[in-house]
């Protein structure tokens, strides 16, 4: 058996592969959010990573934070392992807002609202275009 | 200024010291729940980390995720980093099992209930004695 997304995540957008990670879209024009799932097969959560990995998991981490919060405005970043629903480890990094609609408490299960077509195209892409250009750097690459 | 914990972690009891991390100890009997805070100042999140800090994060994350499963019964593991309320970086390291209080969704603002004081002694203790035996180990402190 090889890498695969389980349901809940192949159908999120992708847009770039990292190292370790494929790096998903979440779909909520209320905060710039994406995911980082590690490209291994039978991983649910941290656990089923080596030491290796982790790190290599915390260099992709630090990467997309950087990236998310250069390109957009924020107050605190939010990563979060959980997977209770969706048994594949994916890692949340998101931007928040003091205000922001789900302020102060936590963003799941709560406000959403889809991007415009066309909005979500622009934002897919300047994320893509700011991970390409960063995951060339060497810090990223040690594993 | 050195380092100190904001109010709402400075109440939380102290479990053990890592290298990075102090840890501390969640009163939540629906949960085995703790957190690393690394002893350091003004980090409100981990974009307030060198690499080399966020890497030695992520290898306590490591030792505290196997000490808490090979303690208490779980299904998944949740590890979070959120700290809108509390501004100042503290790892959610938790135990989660199908059917509990608020599975499948998230923890935050949901089922609490306090430790006996007993109970909680003896949880505190256990997973101090864990931590403390595998802190030694070499693949935990290379910093």
């Amino acid at each position: 058996m090889s890498f695969k997304l389980v349901p809940g995540l192949a159908k999120k957008e992708h847009i770039t592969d990292l190292k370790l990670c494929t790096v998903l879209f979440e779909d909520n024009r209320y905060y710039p959010w994406i995911f980082l799932v590690p490209q291994k097969e039978n991983v649910k959560n941290m656990l089923d990573l080596t030491m290796d990995e982790r790190l290599q998991l915390m260099r992709e981490i630090a990467m997309a934070e950087k990236v998310m919060t250069r390109l957009f405005k924020y107050d605190q970043t939010n990563i979060a392992m959980i997977g209770n629903k969706t048994p594949q480890l994916h890692v949340h990094v998101l931007c928040r807002i003091e205000g922001d609609p789900d302020w102060p408490t936590t963003v799941w299960n709560n406000a959403s609202e889809k991007y415009d077509a066309e909005e979500k195209k622009r934002v897919i892409a300047r994320i893509r275009e700011a991970l390409e250009q960063e995951k060339q750097k060497p810090e990223y690459n040690q594993l």
